[in-house]
């Protein structure tokens, strides 16, 4: 009996991120590994120390080829179906964060497709204008100008139909039917989407590392299963946990549940209101209860988003954490912390965002890679 | 028990047009709406008067839409697998004349993509040389140049792509299980494909009216079912019987089999040679036996070609039947008859291949139709 379900379309439930290792025959990023990269990248991420980033396919080769001078390079995208909020951008965050440290090419593919297959009742209008919007936040990241390309598929196609269609050759329905959980009543075009999504790994002649939360893993199952039938490397992987929703750990954040979530567009008032109307404590239920007892940080959503990535400080996430569980630390004072973070992030973003206006054609158009890309025909 | 086989990939045994008629659906061309063409058209087309043309869907609408002013458009299209035989060019010769008479335009579909995906241990570089070779017979039969587009799948993919997703959107796995004969084995480019087949009946807000042989009737019917769903016209189609292989009434023109057919680049000798060779005879074992008992034309390969297409004149086609069967013509006459036809008929197609390549890029760029075609996005 699986108490979660976790798919590309679907996450049910408090999910077991061990038993995810095991069902999807993952490893783990262990200290070895993490000692590895930290000798390239003198400081680990938060995301790495903290095991947000907690297991990996084939991490270790992408690292022998990146110290045998070949390289690699990233890939990672986004879903358009709605506005963005802090769990779909933690993984841009991290993946500027890879590119800074190793120097490499970003590819950030933009599914405008399969979410206007996937999404009942959506007008492609509204998958468009969500695009725009989505690649301006993720342009506000900051990646490289010079080595990264995000493009819309409903664009690029004209690039890659021929790789696509090879690929498509490759896959049939037995397969997709048994990894995605295709059904007789799926549409064709989902039937197909796997090869427009696996099409990017095979951008380079080099092994593509892809950042992502685990629920996007079948797609890589495929493309290592066909991969080197074109010569192409098989693509290794990060695998994140996921931002748990406001409202608790068993949630995932969604853009059709307004208050399980924090927008990038929201400001400190916003913000405010949300954290302590929804974000799910782990506090005793009087002030004297709490001081007497301590609260749990284990469930305590507030003091997950401050461990996930808000508080990168080690030190001072202890403190943290160790005065909440003795009592010392209200409920209302771990949200202020939270708030005061989330905040000073997203007023940062903001402003970031609106001077990506300025250069955001760089990732899509006018940039070394991007001009590079357009002048690219896969066949 | 079905005798025989038709679908857009497997045609086998003796094809029974009357039972298609029934099986899939569709009208017979009858007296009447033949009467009606007249009056717009003046004269008839053989092909339309020697019923190869025989049998439609909605022909009578598209007359409508015509006469009401609305007018239509005519599409076709090639998969490029290989060289053309003349039973790949006769649709394209009386779309020509369609073209010609109603002044309308033309679209043609060169499915590269298709014919990667169905045929195994192809390369996609030898379907894009079929594919420009292709192109240029197509381009021979004269088509006029500000009317008609010819596009490459894998090219015009760009401008289509959304409008292909919301068909895909429309169509799942059930449907094309029972209507193309699907199996968990197809690939999903395969099970994907029918939306880029579907998509130029909606490149007007008109009526599409398509001249295909039958074996493609399965497309049309889809998309029957669904066009209606995004304000488009259910197409039309005007169905025609194969012309049949050099070998035998039983047998469908294959160009893997090439003793079966006489392809677009042969000359004179060698249409003599196979014609004597290999073209089923109706006659009689000795010239005594002939003159005594006379030939057989209904099951004669060379009568039947002179009737297909190569004979217009209705009075000189009688006396030659009327002639066989009276064992005055002999089988090596009837021959002759058709080996001056089709040589003619080649060396003229030859001729006006090597002009086409001075004005090819006018259907697939340059001409008025292709322009527009081309500064417009499918959505």
């Amino acid at each position: 009996m699986e108490k979660f379900v976790v798919t590309p379309w679907e996450v049910k439930g408090k999910i077991d991120y061990d038993k995810l290792i095991k069902k999807f025959g993952t490893q783990k990023i262990d200290k070895k590994l993490k000692n590895r990269i930290q000798k390239h990248t003198k400081e680990l991420h938060v995301m790495l120390r903290r095991d947000v980033y907690y297991s990996h396919r084939d991490l270790d080769k992408v690292l022998d080829d990146y110290e045998k001078g070949k390289g690699f390079f990233l890939y990672t995208g986004r879903g358009p179906s709605g506005k963005m909020h802090i769990g779909h951008l933690l993984p841009f965050v991290f993946t500027k964060w890879l590119q800074q440290k190793f120097k490499v090419n970003v590819y950030i593919e933009i599914t405008d497709d399969e979410k206007f297959l996937v999404k009942e009742n959506v007008k492609w209008e509204e998958i468009k204008k969500f695009a725009e919007e989505n690649i301006l936040d993720i342009a506000a990241v900051g990646f490289d100008r010079k080595r990264t390309f995000i493009f819309k598929d409903s664009e690029y196609i004209k690039n890659i139909y021929p790789l696509v269609v090879k690929i498509a050759k490759k896959i049939n329905f037995s397969t997709v039917k048994a990894v995605f959980g295709f059904k007789n009543q799926t549409n064709i075009g989902m039937i197909f989407f796997p090869a427009l999504q696996i099409v990017p790994t095979m951008f380079e002649k080099k092994r593509a590392l892809i950042p992502a939360a685990i629920d996007q893993d079948p797609y890589w199952r495929v493309q290592r299963d066909i991969a080197e039938k074109f010569s192409y490397e098989k693509a290794a992987c990060i695998h994140s946990k996921m931002l748990p929703a406001l409202t608790g750990l068993d949630e995932k954040m969604s853009s059709s549940k307004p208050h399980t979530a924090i927008f990038l567009d929201e400001d400190e008032k916003s913000i405010r209101k949300k954290i302590y109307k929804y974000a799910f404590s782990g506090g005793q239920a009087t002030v004297e209860l709490h001081r007497k007892l301590g609260g749990n940080p284990e469930i305590d959503v507030s003091f997950q988003w401050l461990k996930f990535f808000f508080e990168p400080d080690d030190k001072k996430l202890k403190k943290i954490e160790e005065d909440y569980k003795t009592g010392k630390l209200l409920t209302g004072e771990l949200k202020e912390i939270l708030i005061e973070k989330v905040s000073k992030f997203l007023q940062k973003f903001q402003e970031n965002r609106e001077k990506a206006k300025n250069y955001v054609d760089d990732y899509l158009y006018h940039g070394k890679l991007a001009r590079k890309m357009w002048n690219t025909v896969y066949e």
